[in-house]
């Protein structure tokens, strides 16, 4: 088809978004393991761990040993999340691959209850960030406008919230003299559909038609890959996805943590319709199971259970 | 969207796709009241039971017994499935709406593995059903063609396939005097994506423009959904989907059972579209926590545990 993309990026956030609300007694070890795994399967950038208090997210409390043991390969970026300068400066204490990133939200109910902050204040708080990295020389490659199909406070969020968002955006990157690979649109709290997936991008191209969009799709109630062929229709090439599902969970005691697009789900759909990923589908299926025994139940991803169609073609091909 | 139809009908299969793996331990009253309640949601036909060997699917042993006992709701029809003559005539003494159908495969080996018929052998075997059906006065609605986006023997099967097999459905419905309601698209053992449904829908569309088209989606690779909306774009009214997503497993061990896309998850993609369904969703998410509880496991099915947006649309109104 002429408008989906000859390739695409996908970032691996399995490790970090998975084990941050997995068990605290994950070996460190293990997280290592999976992390160098991923990094064979040809992701070219896996976020490993966040920064965050210990007390509250006890699943990254080795957050700092994970990033020391972890062998990087040349060619894969191994980068981290934090939340506050306090996290930062732990992150650049590590040998991760320190990315920062302008974050802000359209719906300003959601800002509020999650960082006690508004938008207005968000904006400044960004300014600061980018102050931050100026001087610590980090690099800043992607802005990110959360919410942006949904907000469990506000609702539907209005296609021009987003395009304002966006526009805040691209004006704190000028002003900081910072050069964005594009801007994210994240379904946050799984509220897309295709439909209302192609009115945001829509919407964002009617005012820069030029400007490469990513996106952060939750599978929070099952339009996930359908969301991002949708995207893909509209030549969007940039998503994060996490290996096996990681971030959510099938059983029904974790009601609504669901995780972002499976990233072996996402690889197979690309390359099954000619789009290029570079990963190596039956490693990171692999790194599937290793998940699944890593956290020891199930995880939501379907071509770790199903698996490629690789041995059938080449059993159609000898036939 | 001017292409998204105005409403779907959705053929609920999860009773039978779902208990027919399931263990032969669930008690026929389960199954009877997971029908009836499914009957309350809005759906308007339900596939209840397969009339097959018991010795072989021991989970349908007692499916003339869940037949006999279902109460019916007015304006839903209660269907069952059979694989040969004995199979039929044990479903004619049930109270179920007995309703006829073609079918036929695209990959001729998947027919002979499976059948140990080749086409024109199942061509054959199609006009006996239908001089039977004709006999007995039982309506024949739809045409299938199974294997119509891949096959695990003879892999990508070409659209071409698929158009001939369409031909010899018509061909057949023509010659028994059947008028048919459309043909449906199966993709049975999962290897469909957007774009080969999308070329195999164009296909069948440009030898015959008007035909009513229903596709059979497996959710094997995750793209079940995916492959719902590429449908949906082309105008496609027509799904078959189980509740909870029965007829697959989460579970690693049960490699390759997946089941069909997912009733509500489905519901809520179109709904929240614009695309009418006629279900009420909230009580098929309670049909879907029921199914889980009846057999015992987590499901595969995203809705069941994200809850629909309703309680937040209200939180946001109110505000």
């Amino acid at each position: 088809m002429a408008d989906l993309p000859a390739s695409v990026a996908l970032h691996e956030e399995g490790p970090r978004e998975g084990f941050q609300i997995e068990s605290s007694d994950i070996p460190t070890a293990r997280k290592v393991a999976f992390i160098e795994a991923l990094a064979e399967t040809g992701v070219r950038q896996i976020d490993c761990v966040s920064f965050v208090n210990p007390q509250r997210v006890p699943g990254m409390a080795d957050a700092a040993e994970v990033a020391a043991q972890v062998r990087k390969r040349p060619g894969v970026r191994y980068t981290g999340l934090w939340l506050n300068t306090k996290g930062l400066m732990r992150a650049l204490e590590t040998p991760l691959d320190i990315v920062g990133a302008i974050r802000l939200t359209a719906s300003e109910t959601f800002c509020v209850r999650n960082t006690g902050m508004n938008i207005a204040q968000t904006i400044d708080e960004q300014r600061r960030w980018l102050d931050v990295y100026r001087e610590k020389r980090i690099p800043v490659e992607w802005g990110y406008v959360m919410t942006a199909f949904g907000c469990n406070f506000e609702g539907y969020i209005d296609p021009a919230k987003v395009v304002a968002m966006v526009g805040q955006v691209l004006d704190l990157a000028t002003e900081s003299e910072v050069s964005l690979r594009g801007v994210y649109l994240a379904d946050t709290v799984g509220w897309g559909t295709p439909l209302s997936i192609e009115r945001g991008i829509g919407a964002v191209r009617e005012r820069w038609p030029d400007l490469p969009i990513g996106l952060h799709l939750h599978d929070t109630r099952g339009t996930g890959l359908a969301n991002a062929y949708a995207a893909l229709r509209l030549g969007v090439r940039q998503f994060d996805t996490t290996c096996a599902g990681l971030g959510g969970c099938p059983f029904a005691g974790h009601k609504g943590a669901a995780g972002n697009i499976c990233t072996e789900d996402m690889v197979f759909m690309c390359e099954e319709m000619g789009i290029a990923t570079g990963i190596d589908l039956e490693k990171l299926i692999e790194c599937a199971r290793m998940a699944e025994e890593i956290v020891g139940h199930p995880l939501p991803g379907k071509v770790v259970r199903g698996g490629s169609l690789a041995p059938y073609k080449r059993q159609a091909a000898a036939r």
